[in-house]
């Protein structure tokens, strides 16, 4: 998608560990017309798959995936990382690696928010390696809901996330798809 | 606002240690198209207030926030509770206790997206003991921003976080005021 290719070239940056910071407009500031029209085009692709319900995880999936939803008229559900009491103990769980906090951490649903009466689509802002995507799918699977498919902000299509999920048979759209980057740029992957 | 207290008295659940359970549509599933509805009653409140920017913290005020952010056309930014390598290193910080978990942890807001020049909506779930408020309040102060006032889905007005700020000369418009709670039910401050 050109709007958010030129958004990355823009106002990404690549730092430390080749991480690329778009906390500008994605992950810590929010642009929330730019975002919106991002969930537009999740519903462009998604919108005759009779989706019922989007999931993400907290914290940065949360704002795409509300942009998205408004789009949709449908609920959230967003997986939590930590053990609260604000949800019933009767939920699906999912491990989760954390290259960026170098930790596994196990991620938490409610059963009652996920059903096999479910139409899934997955949202979250960022794939690199899969782990958080394998995950929501596992709880997914779990509740015996479908997956309609996953609408990604930036895949980092050198990395193995992304080929991981799609040789599962699981449909993938991802807005931007880098291709390489280094502290001298961003490259992308053509569009088809 | 009679919606929101409709739908507390509906789907609300007051659980264990008196915690007003409503992840059926605010903090776990989110039910957009009702909090956008929400959102559209915060715009209302604050549409001549010459907002620049909604302030939140993550993860369960960053859904209400981006769907009230949506009817300003204004930025969301949400402090964050974890250290990551995501944001900059120059950061505001606050401290706030949260009597879920019990513990006091470290916010962070990165310095480059709170400036003297903004005029700032902060938005959240609830406001209780006022601790996260205040620590938000403390953002907008050392970043030299001004505040308009606070957009809160659920105050609990029985307890003194309302009143704390308040006092401070801060506008705090509460979409629903609880004034008391028990496993038999919920009682709501009479609107004005």
């Amino acid at each position: 998608m050109k709007l958010l290719e030129d958004r990355i070239l823009k106002d990404g940056k690549v730092g430390a560990g080749n991480v690329l910071k778009v906390d500008s407009f994605l992950n810590h500031q929010i642009d929330v017309p730019f975002l919106s029209e991002l969930g537009g085009e999740f519903y462009r692709r998604y919108r005759n798959d009779g989706i019922t319900k989007i999931l993400t995880i907290e914290a940065s999936g949360i704002g795409i995936a509300c942009l998205t939803a408004a789009y949709f008229g449908v609920p959230v559900v967003f997986a939590k990382k930590t053990p609260t009491n604000n949800i019933s103990g009767d939920v699906y769980t999912a491990e989760v690696y954390s290259y960026t906090h170098e930790r596994t951490y196990t991620i938490r649903l409610s059963r009652e928010f996920l059903t096999s009466d479910d139409r899934v689509l997955i949202i979250d802002d960022f794939l690199a390696k899969g782990s958080a995507l394998l995950a929501l799918l596992k709880l997914v699977h779990d509740a015996g809901a479908s997956v309609a498919g996953a609408g990604i902000v930036i895949e980092k299509a050198y990395q193995p996330g992304g080929g991981i999920v799609r040789a599962q048979g699981v449909r993938v759209e991802s807005l931007a798809r880098i291709a390489a980057m280094d502290e001298s740029g961003v490259a992308f992957v053509p569009e088809e």
